[in-house]
């Protein structure tokens, strides 16, 4: 937690996130970019009181940084800063530090050379991205046009990062971050620790204090796609020393929930189960009745996915698991679909067919209902029971079926009932490396 | 837009949007409960000028709660109403306004009634919910335990609203929005007009003034899941009224985009292919290369799939190909996977083993970038070429074939990849009807 970090020296640095849009206060979209910004001032243990948005005016952004000005030393905004005439976050920010802005011709030269090479017009009013606060330090736009900028006057750092979510968090990592780090002496180092089959307060109440009470690493937890993370981050004089010291609670996180982290600085399951077939030269073939594509879908959204997924039948039909798989009808109609032997039959199927390394199968009621509030219709928002059997078949060894019931809605059980297939495979997978 | 919008008696009220919560701060989540009430409000021609978010932290809460008097009527809060001892919204926006809270037995009642029927006690703390500003009106959560509230003070009027975004948009319809409704002598009805293949930016390009200078209706464009959609709001004496009000732009916007809107107040392409489907008895099969099951994962999002989707084989592999559809070898050979030849075969062999009356297939080549930023590797973030062929087989008549290209992110070549497919399906179910 922020206000325990030892960050710097010693001094807790406070910030505070300005968004700059019209679209933001008319609802079109969502202020991702304070939350991104949030995590990493977070990790670095600079103290955030208040996020505040404004619309593409003027005296408000104005205003709003000297309130800033009375309650944070470090200011960041996002957005503002591209080549429309709305675009006014860098004059307006800099006169309320009495600065004026010049033209930074390595960025001009920049911008024109990207409408080059796009063979576009680089229209005069793409110059006004060029102009910045006289003397500031420049943050380069790895993924757009608009460059950043980062100064410090008085009492106060100021950081302007461009609104579009992925230029901003380029320009976070490659540019803000370290000219955060710099006004201490202390380097940062963040790891990821990823969990499945724990909620997040089931985690926070198995961890205790230990998440509270530790401050060098810190240890924070965030959720993502009906997963939970922790962040655990350290600070020292080097990087090297700051990741060194964040192993001793990798480790022991990982000792705490060996059921339920699934790795370490991954970006998801489908992603480390897709690097271990790798590995391990292994193919996977797929039978799917009601997570309905959703597990070939999160393993094709890895790139070189034709090399490890054979393939998937989606047999959301009776007919279909016979047509595509060979389940024989009386089987179902004995057993019904929603069964463990149906599973068996529908993962020996594909197996066969596939002639992959593995087969995972799943059939299951993932509800009838929707995410959304489905109160009037269950008491409980969204909530309906699910029961899913899913089976993993392998050219040699026997298959396994695992069976879950759950009370949720339609969406988070189908991403279960996935998430569930998904880290079957994969304990496999770690199993058989080890043996 | 609203500062155009003749909402309520011509006079034009402002709002403020103030979220409560360290876990807003700390970057665990977006601000999506701001985003929501904005979208509302918008539509009434409130105008909103500021969002702030402030942590479980009362002098700050306070404080923002002053700031907001001094630049808006109405005051809305997200958050902090729950059972817990961070939970103080309640107590310190009513003080703002000299108000006491008092137990509100028939909230309590009901809070007891939940944990009843859940079979779970109801802890001492939980009665705090129930505890709401003296003479305030009720809004009752549908999806949770904790009630919200409103009231009128001075020239204020203020709402409080929990923070889990599923009961913050059930209690904005059922509670909010009627609420403000009342302040004026107007009643609002929405349309919301779907685009398929027409970007956010060329679409306002084409509407030119038509979307800045209608001002009741009002017209303003939203984008989700790579799709935009246009919201067009009426305001009148009753929502008959108004609802009638918004056909004229409703049917404007149909007849100036015909072959980019696909439907009026529907969720998506896939519910509107669901319903057609279901409306004329049919049923449709798949075969998926490079969308990996995407159309099947899309498709079975709505309830009721099994009906009339018979399922899809999901072919990665050009064995897959052959071995589920019984494509020729040599027809990958000459042509390669990604070819019209191919994806009819495709298309055909689907279509014959499931015996369905429609069969779509896709094969293509979606990118091998993630959707993140790839400027170090393309210069444009996560930009690639892709070259796909979409085939429509039907039971009678011939089979059609789409080919597209593009040069966007994986991610997104994959969804424009799955909608195309779905458009193609469902003009073609639109054109049988008509004839």
């Amino acid at each position: 937690m922020p206000d325990k970090s030892n960050y710097g020296k010693g001094e807790l640095m406070t910030a505070e996130i300005i968004a700059v849009g019209t679209e933001l206060l008319l609802g079109a979209v969502a202020n991702t970019d304070a939350m991104y910004i949030s995590r990493e001032l977070a990790a670095m243990g600079i103290n955030v009181h208040h996020h505040s948005v404004v619309g593409d005016n003027e005296s408000r952004l104005k205003a709003a940084v000297e309130l800033a000005k009375t309650r944070a030393d470090i200011i960041i905004t996002s957005g503002g800063l591209g080549p429309t005439y709305d675009d006014m976050t860098k004059g307006a920010v800099a006169e309320c530090f009495g600065l004026k802005l010049e033209l930074h011709q390595p960025s001009f030269d920049k911008i024109r050379g990207y409408f080059e090479k796009l063979g576009r017009e680089c229209t005069p009013n793409n110059e006004q991205q060029a102009w910045l606060p006289k003397g500031c330090t420049v943050l380069e736009n790895s993924c757009g046009t608009a460059p950043g900028c980062a100064f410090n006057s008085g009492d106060w750092h100021v950081i302007m990062l461009p609104g579009p979510p992925v230029e901003l968090r380029a320009m976070l990592t490659s540019g803000a971050i370290p000219y955060l780090e710099k006004l201490s002496d202390t380097a940062l180092a963040s790891r990821h620790v990823r969990f499945f089959g724990i909620g997040e307060s089931a985690l926070e109440n198995e961890l205790g204090n230990m998440m509270i009470s530790s401050f060098n690493p810190t240890v924070a937890p965030y959720s993502a796609d009906f997963e939970v993370y922790l962040r655990v981050t350290a600070a020292a004089k080097t990087r090297e020393e700051a990741f060194s010291m964040t192993q001793p609670m990798v480790d022991k996180l990982v000792e705490m929930f060996p059921n339920n982290v699934y790795g370490v600085d991954v970006d998801n399951l489908e992603q480390t189960v897709s690097a271990l077939l790798r590995e391990r030269g292994k193919t996977v073939a797929l039978a799917e009745s009601c997570t309905g594509g959703l597990i070939a879908k999160r393993l094709t959204d890895i790139p070189g996915a034709s090399e490890l997924l054979w393939g998937s039948a989606v047999v959301y039909t009776n007919e279909a698991k016979t047509e595509m798989l060979g389940v024989p009808g009386e089987l179902i109609n004995k057993h019904g679909a929603v069964s463990e032997p149906v599973a068996i039959a529908m993962a020996d199927g594909i197996l066969a067919k596939s002639g992959a390394d593995y087969a995972l199968s799943v059939t299951g009621w993932c509800g009838a209902e929707r995410s959304d509030c489905g109160a009037q219709k269950s008491g409980v928002c969204g909530a309906n029971s699910g029961n899913i059997f899913i089976a993993l078949a392998k050219k040699e060894g026997e298959t396994r079926v695992l069976n879950i019931t759950y009370g949720q809605s339609r969406e988070r059980g189908r991403m279960l009932a996935a998430g569930h297939a998904l880290k079957l495979l994969l304990d496999e997978l770690k199993r058989e490396k080890n043996t």
